[in-house]
């Protein structure tokens, strides 16, 4: 039986010299890769005591989405700056070439709520950090964050 | 039973003045909103003859993948400018506000298969139209166009 791994394939210098990336549209456009994805993480978080899945622009928004769905709980997405509608909270950080601003709608997580976290794979760990520090600013716990790799 | 529509709230002159902006995080971050989007949407597709879900970053990408999941259909992400690592093929578009330019990769559509093509709204369709050229200069064929509004 094919893993995971045997779905992505690496791309050395990109965006960047020195940088291998891992190009995760190749899980998604083999149909068993893109299950086989869903289903880990969904299986990672299925006896977990949770409220709410976060995932953030834009690959977290791609096995976010699903695994809340397949479990029935609302998504919250951490949107880059300028792109969420209503109010919002913000968080500055760095990533692996670059820096940006990340935001969450002020209304999106209630005080007391339990989160999971949600993303392809772990680079600096910025954009999560971040985002763990924007969910527990309005008041939700994390319970865990799951990477797909 | 609650509609669609009962779940998205409408925020005026967003981005700019003039402009009503449908939010769709508000369908997202409640659990039975979010299921009944993407069931809608995955029933509008379950007995059409296709290869492959297109979605156009980021809103595609919310809807697009649970229900290339559900169908177990391969998802092809369609990027903005410098974010997919192998070759490309690429297309500039006017938006509802600005313009931009997005990208496929060249490999990931195969000349002849059938394409479906999920968003979530239609603005002025700009990206749509853009990613449907792209497809066809890939060879593939759209099938169908599903807005989830």
């Amino acid at each position: 039986m094919k893993k995971l791994e045997d779905y992505v394939r690496s791309i050395p210098d990109f965006p960047e010299p020195g940088i291998i990336f891992r190009d995760v549209t190749s899980i998604l456009q083999d149909a068993d890769g893109l299950r086989l994805a869903v289903d880990s993480i969904t299986d990672c978080l299925k006896d977990l005591d949770f409220d709410v899945v976060v995932g953030a622009e834009s690959r977290g928004f791609i096995f976010g989405v699903p695994v809340a769905y397949n479990l029935h709980k609302p998504f919250v997405p951490v949107r880059k700056k300028g792109k969420l509608p209503c109010e919002t909270i913000s968080r500055s950080y760095d990533l692996e070439y670059g820096s940006a601003i990340i935001e969450m709608h002020k209304d999106s997580i209630k005080p007391g709520q339990k989160v999971a976290v949600i993303d392809d794979l772990i680079a600096t760990g910025g954009t999560i950090e971040a985002a763990v520090k924007m969910i527990e600013e309005l008041g939700g716990e994390v319970v865990k964050i799951v990477f797909l790799m």
